[in-house]
């Protein structure tokens, strides 16, 4: 008799493997062999804290959203897909109905069932269901691992592509440099950004980004004794501009800001890089609460956008990109696990180091099917 | 021989009545002989503190910026007016060769020459020259002083209509009942809108708000002792939601928040209040570093925008909403002044009320020429 | 028992009575007692041609698909409506899952399952089936006729609004006084429109036209023997710039042309009318191959776009320009018939008056149950 | 003393060379010294026909306006370029105070000076005079030709990016493979499009365009006798679609169709090659009227964009793709003329190759300067 292990959250740092029911199947459904599992900073946040802003982990639930595998069987009216495919598996089944889902933005439909979101269960365990139109094909020349990247790849797409409208020969400056900030720069270069600026408080890191997408990094200067966040982040901004050659208009100036770092230095540094008439995204997240400069928004007639997942379109162009050749998505996998390590991949992407001291970027975790 | 009697401020709360030169003509300029100049909060703001952010008053320069008048002369190659013409005047000149001029959003010219802004001379004189394409005329059901109102009018029409999109049949909330909010209101409600909020801390300027355009008013709840600017925002907002049954979604859902406030617990409260996917328009100034929730503006995927001054077409579409009767801009204009009498209609502006005690909404000034 | 008595096209004019099962519900769908259903120019032609274009009737099939009605079951999950509402149906069940259905623009589904449209069944039954979320909840202050006519005001919000994309006091032109054309310059005059021609080859049609939605008419100039459509239409729109005062930019210039016609002389007329950059939407079908002047499209950089039906949120803001008093439907409901004289209507239809020599409008069938 | 020798058009067939005055210069003007201009379709059109639509050579004109050249002089108020700047000179002055000039659509223009439509003299002589912001410095990477390129690249700019909007991994179909459609095949591959067309019935031309920037070529079917250019098209359509597996949705969509030929086969056969929901641009001018299926254009809702010449920020971006490498320009160049030769270059232009035989692409003329 088939059984669905599970790695399942029941409180704060209190993971366990549970046998899971396999899910039935609706007309429209699959059930994927989960295969390949990146681990997020979300789920460690969960594993961390029981909870993001308000959502909280209130029953057990098993962890995982960024994954691909095997679809091992189809509901009766599928047909986009068929058993066997190997297939990319996007995290978000929502509603169709709501006025988000038919008008494009489906991020936003309320009823969302999100993997590894509470209360909904996620996908480190054999079988996982879901729509069969979220299960993508992937083409030949992606692995399973590529798969599994589509997820934090889309997010890349959502806010350089989709919310940046970023084009080719536009330049970006992109803050923070861990597995979304990579990502956003991957999605630049293969849009053809003539400059792609890294920012990161962490040295190896720019020295990543710069081999892997960013044509130039930058490394924040240091902070004054008892200097305050505005403050700061003015001198840094002014020194950046200096020392990177950018400009508030015409050819060095900065057409779109992302900031994947969540940190208000970076916010408030990034909107003095930002060109007027620009465009600034926000798709990292850290406090709450943040100071930024009105008086620059309004200045320069700032585009301050909020980037949530990823919506219509987003996983499909992220698979073009990494089929084109236009992303190569395995320099970021830098860990791999069995199933029965996962907290072992959890702990190396908490702390940032596996126990050998290598930097983690990406770990994956494989599916129970293949030990 | 013909003088040109001029308002100069030279320094904080220093004005004096000059003789300037009467300019001279360019082929495509027109001087204009100025008969309304309404006066706004930054005229106010330069005579009190000689400055607004990096915009320092150096020497001495003639105020205002809001006017209308009479077509004097005009430049060898005018074609578009003619001398007699009753004209609105737009005060910002532009560069007319930048990226910004070029690709229609010329309020972001560096080269700007605008009135009133240092250090560059305002329209507080006998004659005032501007190139003859911003001298627009005026309609004959339109007086001088609707056409002063042209100007704060396209500063509504800037936020309300360009920036933020606003159609017919979608709601808005308003932070802020001085000129520009009111103004703000009277476009949305020209355009159609469903639902007008309009909010202010001064019951009196509500129902004034709710007499002129809006549907609906709200008066911010107490703030309890101690209580931070998010604590207090979050609460207000909750209230403000309950009160007037507000969604994030739906039908009740709020489509474009505009603050024309500058306050913080304005732009803390209407992050609560936009729906998800809508958009946040920043029209007024208050201190330069405003806390915002990046939660909110992230998960909502708001779309925060500053806007600054007007653009291209922004004049004229005010023009036209109001000959077309769907905007009277007569209610606004409650207090009137000679202009050997301009010291007392900044006073009066500046305190909100006039000697005897009657609120300011706005303050208009004659032209010397009329004395 | 209950029974579903329907009105069936069998063939070329050949139409009958017949009971048809009642349809079981999914848990997402409502059955809805069909009570008010408007007959349809495309309800006429299939009756009269057994096609159109590629669409053929190859089997019995229920007409009508401008419908009203009362919910009289639910399924099992279904909680945005309930038994008893009054409800507007919108017609087109669509997929979903599709690229289209999932970026706002589901009206290109592949996969619809449009009311009487081959193979799929219409609303001229005792009850018709829909997916819970394209039943509407009518407002109290709009009819059951009201709600039918939803259908073909989805139409011109669709042209006008979606596509046209025109805001308060822009100008448009409409060719064709028909239903739709009707309806667009309805919606046209809600949004604020500025100006509204009516545009028709039938005076009687100019004078409705003109009482209830637009602002000027035009009855095109007589053709020459031997003129072509292209040298007539360049004549005809001469004559109609000179006497209405239309210019090809400028305060004169006509934003948006709507074809409702499918005449090609309207179109070519359009052409000439329309605003250089300016925005001209087909909503109206004739012949399929229809000559048009490049030399006009390219100097001007128009925009000629195809309208089909209707897309997400057009029929929620339809409702609401109705229920908001800005668009009065009741004018164009100038016939009623019973369920059982629905073959008498769509005599009148076709032949564009009743027996009395009265003009049809738009012709209402009631459901059987109200006989 | 300095003179200023000039190409002139007389009449039809009738051109001789002038002394003429050297233009005098505005304080925000530049005299180029024209080094190398290309011969355009447009102006052997004049040279053949005396006229283009309603543009008539009433009076000799210079000809000429695809040119790039040394900077000889500068106004009084000039800073953006200085004498001995190598410069690419964008050929149309527009008025800069009308809507278009201000909303971002100066091609629109109606004042505008273009260089080489009548009555207006063009580039084919010593000197030139020009605004300065319309003389475009060249980065040490591109040559003078390569400037003289940026005119008829800009058209493609225009026209794939700028109308048709394409983005990154999006196909697209080019109907004719004259210079136009080479350089749109161009702006796509550097845009970095996924499927790139070209269409042509001529064999060779295909072969060039798919060593040049296409990926895949289509040479239409032939004609069968009395075939209407309707049935023709679609025959040729449905051979298209197989072949080189086109679908209307899906993956082997075409996101954007280009019209770089003007025939009306071309234009038909391209309605049915695009996508539901998809984008036509035209940008190639033929016979005027031209029959188009709107039972295409409305089903599938295209957006038929007439195309004119170039707008703001087109010319920067065509020089910054050139200059990042993402399009190279010489391969276009085929043939070089000395000023003197000029009624030579015309002649291979007109008849589409040189003397002995060679294919003509483009030929440049060099200045009088350089003989």
């Amino acid at each position: 008799m088939p059984s669905n292990p599970s790695f399942v959250l029941r409180g704060i740092d209190d993971v366990v493997y549970e046998e899971r029911a396999i899910p039935e199947l609706g007309d429209h459904e699959v059930l994927v062999t989960v295969k390949k599992t990146g681990i997020c900073g979300s789920d460690v946040h969960y594993l961390a804290h029981g909870r993001i802003g308000h959502f909280i982990v209130e029953k057990p639930m098993v962890l995982g959203h960024e994954s691909a595998g095997i679809v091992h069987k189809v509901g009766s009216k599928v047909k986009s897909v068929k058993v066997g495919d190997r297939v990319a598996m996007e995290p978000g089944a929502t509603c169709r109905t709501c006025e988000y889902c038919k008008s494009g933005r489906y991020e936003l439909c309320e009823d969302i069932v999100f993997a590894a979101t509470p209360p909904y269960d996620g996908t480190l365990a054999r079988y996982y269901r879901l729509p069969a139109d979220l299960a993508y094909p992937l083409p030949d020349n992606l692995s399973l691992e590529d798969g599994a990247m589509m997820e934090p790849l889309s997010v890349g797409v959502h806010s350089v592509y989709n919310l940046g409208g970023l084009r080719a020969n536009q330049s970006i400056a992109i803050f923070g440099c861990g597995p979304v900030g990579l990502l956003c720069m991957a999605v630049a270069k293969a849009l053809g950004a003539s400059r792609i600026i890294a920012v990161d408080i962490v040295a190896p890191r720019l020295e990543f980004a710069k081999e892997y997408a960013a044509t130039e990094t930058y490394l924040p200067i240091t902070r004054q004794e008892g200097e305050t966040n505005p403050d700061y982040s003015k001198r840094n901004a002014d020194n950046m501009k200096e020392k990177l050659g950018i400009a508030d208009r015409g050819k060095n100036a900065i057409d779109l800001v992302i900031d994947a770092s969540g940190a208000e230095v970076s916010i408030q540094t990034g909107f003095y890089i930002v060109k007027t008439g620009g465009t600034f995204v926000q798709v990292g997240m850290g406090k709450a609460d943040v100071t930024v400069n009105l008086g620059i928004l309004m200045t320069k007639e700032l585009n301050y956008k909020g980037s949530f997942r990823y919506g219509p379109g987003d996983y499909p162009f992220a698979i073009s990109l990494a089929a084109s050749g236009k992303i190569d998505l395995k320099p970021l996998v830098t860990h791999r696990f069995k199933f029965d390590e996962a907290i072992v991949a959890f702990k190396a992407t908490r702390t940032g180091k596996s126990e050998d001291g290598k930097g983690v970027i990406k770990a994956i975790i494989n599916g129970p099917e293949d030990e």
